[in-house]
């Protein structure tokens, strides 16, 4: 089972360490983390993807609702939410390839940021499972480097809490 | 000043709690913090966006090498790398406002990935700067959540390590 925990916290040192300690001390799997402002930069916010039996992924939010660091929890089931994540990879193009790779890029809706030398920056923001899908077309062409945030989510209807 | 870290790790518990306890115990400052997985399922990914002087920059990575855990660390000056942002805001929308939110959304390039009830996701994957940008086209609109990445750097051209 996956669980999705939108967790706002103080933006104090050491906070995400608790916080993910939390985690780690239990044994609970982090499949993904994603940490980044909100509007108040009192405030950060962090998004953990995690996957368990269904009383552990409970205990969980019940243990991070008695932080004191942390302002909110709220926990969402993956199919009610919208996942997207960031991919940045470099590759290694030349005359031979440069067709394929922009015509990749094309077909997933994927950006070509940057030429410098030899090397193309792309970007795809997308579900997981579609860069994870892009990420397999490059299998053949050379990559230089990959980089991918966490899962991001948000939930498709508001909350009534 | 400004460097950023790409940071290299086992994935096992508590690697994450570890490097991040190193900045804040010396109080450095993150600015941002990225997760994600590599194609190696052993291996993570983080960058941390981090400022501060140029010394204690420096210390930083010197620190960083010496834990365990860490199987790489490389640093980039902002000016030398490409830096893309994933944010995705939830806002309420109506009749009158809804052409206004297509038009900030088709001007920054920014994409509506879901529509549920009365509320429309947005997703946007730019510079950070941009991204703060397209959040400030959005202030008289009526935001019910936002979520951010960190900021993904990859540096523009290849190392000769």
């Amino acid at each position: 089972m996956k669980k999705i925990y939108s967790v706002f916290v103080e933006n104090r040192a050491g906070v995400l360490c608790k916080v993910a300690g939390l985690f780690w001390r239990r044994c609970f799997n982090i499949d993904s983390l994603a940490v980044g402002e909100t509007d108040d930069k009192t405030v950060s916010h962090m998004i953990i993807v995690s996957s368990g039996e269904k009383n552990t992924l409970e205990q969980i939010e019940k243990q991070l609702n008695k932080k004191l660091d942390v302002i909110k929890v709220k926990t969402y089931d993956e199919q009610d939410t919208v996942c997207r994540e960031l991919m940045m990879i470099k590759v290694k193009y030349n005359r031979s390839n440069r067709r394929d790779i922009m015509e990749n890029c094309s077909i997933m809706g994927a950006q070509i940021i940057d030429m410098s030398g030899s090397f193309m920056t792309i970007q795809i923001c997308d579900t997981p499972e579609r860069v994870q899908m892009f990420l397999n077309t490059f299998r053949t062409i050379s990559i230089v480097e990959i980089t991918r945030t966490g899962t991001l989510a948000v939930p498709k209807c508001i909350e009534t809490q």
